[in-house]
């Protein structure tokens, strides 16, 4: 697997480690960075994280053998837009976003024929931390990505992206892109508003400096996904919106019944929910 | 401070953990361990953690100068009950219970004139494994414990109790019982119930293995504190009862709130909610 020449379009966390990796591993030619802020750039260029960049984007995708739009999801539909203007007859789009339905849908509203060479992805991997400076090499080395292929993906294209992947470390599953946000709903979207919730509704307490004082063990690991990206989040959110909605229905619904339990003090209601969580919770990391 | 004779009441990880860090610091002669499995307490002694064991109260407490009653919430009412028909005129007593206005309660209705050499506390230290195997000398050092002393606590016997946490590395803090149990129960009891909630939740879904399989950044970290004792949260739940209901009244009000936004697809308030939370979560990072 090479890639002569890669257009990175957002050169944040995702898409800058992407391309340290696969600098790294020697997989690719040129690096070439889109975005809207030309310091921002600027300064990738000098971390040695792409070759080249530029704010115009037909100049950075002319010639790319593949492009990898690594923006916020909400950036996304009008970036496909500007895209399928300006993009090659050979050329292979993948995007990182969090969500597949709705930018599988974008895509193939906005790429027309191009859509066959779309492939939609998502890494597995991040930390609470954004943007360049936190890109490394390593990010997704054992991680998961989960590519949603669509009917009308092409082969060539889908194992382009799936070497891509595979070349930096990252284990690759094909899933069905309703199915992958249902599960990030519950695995990731929930656990994220959960810990933004609990971590506002803290701040906002009248004992609030007590509070945060004394905030006791597994208090910092439990909230630490708080200190992520609002606008990252803000557009998974949006983008994920019905699959977020029942997740949050039903764990709304099982909050009500665990405080229905502690109110009747049913202990043995209580125990058990603990007892079942604590098992799950074992096993999980018998799996890692 | 020196305690001649120390006796743990309930041998696990916060026990066994304080008998370690205190002879590793030289502060005391012997530690007598008390539970109600001597098979458990056996192991304790041949681990090093304490010096003999019984399993008779009488016999334990008999001589030592500082008692501490390391047992789950649950079951401290009843020891109490046991320890004022045995306990000397000068033995000082102190709990470990992460729940306080229900521990004084029980102490001042159990332990007549002993109650003024009782001594709530709570140290806010503790992972979510649980048992002397895991108990540690180190486990308190540059850790918070949180003192709740009465009106009628003397001035001796809460100096004892601070001089002992010191000794091995905490900072302590002295609070009204009932702030205490508020503030625990927003920033720990509270994240414990989400945890569990979600972990529960997630293991009773249809696509539960895809949903394990591929749980995403964070998670494991998120949800870490589900694999603590059930019987020891199942405690905590019942004896902070108030306090825990009102918290899940304010969140439950809270998480509608953001479900409002999301139904509405309320982008500003979306991002307004999770860049407050972010502001705070970082200002808390910023004080450790």
């Amino acid at each position: 697997m090479r890639i002569e020449r890669l257009a990175i379009l957002g050169v944040g966390l995702i898409g800058g480690s992407l391309a340290r990796a696969l600098k790294a591993a020697d997989a690719c030619g040129e690096v070439v960075g889109f975005g809207r802020d030309a310091a921002h750039l600027q300064r990738a260029v000098e971390l040695g994280v792409i070759d080249r960049a530029g704010t115009d984007l037909g100049e950075v995708v002319a010639g790319a053998d593949l492009v990898v739009a690594a923006v916020p999801i909400g950036a996304m539909d009008p970036l496909l837009g500007k895209l399928a203007a300006c993009l090659g007859d050979e050329t292979v789009v993948t995007d990182v976003g969090s969500v597949k339905r709705t930018v599988l849908e974008s895509a193939q509203e906005r790429l027309g024929a191009g859509f066959a060479r779309f492939v939609a992805g998502h890494p597995i991997a991040g930390t609470e931390k954004s943007g360049v400076e936190a890109s490394r090499a390593e990010l997704f080395q054992g991680h998961r990505v989960i590519l949603t292929p669509h009917a009308d993906t092409g082969g060539p294209a889908l194992a382009l992206v799936r070497g891509m992947w595979e070349t930096v470390g990252a284990e690759v599953i094909e899933m069905d892109a309703a199915l992958h946000d249902e599960v990030l709903a519950a695995t990731s979207h929930l656990p994220h508003i959960l810990a933004y919730t609990l971590v506002d509704a803290l701040a906002r307490m009248k004992e609030h400096d007590d509070i945060f004082r004394y905030a006791a063990g597994g208090f910092a690991d439990f909230t630490r996904i708080a200190a992520s990206s609002p606008q990252m989040w803000h557009d998974i959110c949006l983008a994920n919106r019905d699959a977020l909605l029942d997740v949050l229905k039903g764990f709304r619904s099982d909050l009500d019944d665990f405080a229905d339990a502690v109110l009747q003090a049913d202990s043995q209601r209580i125990f058990d929910l603990f007892s079942r969580a604590k098992a799950a919770r074992d096993a999980l990391d018998q799996k890692d």
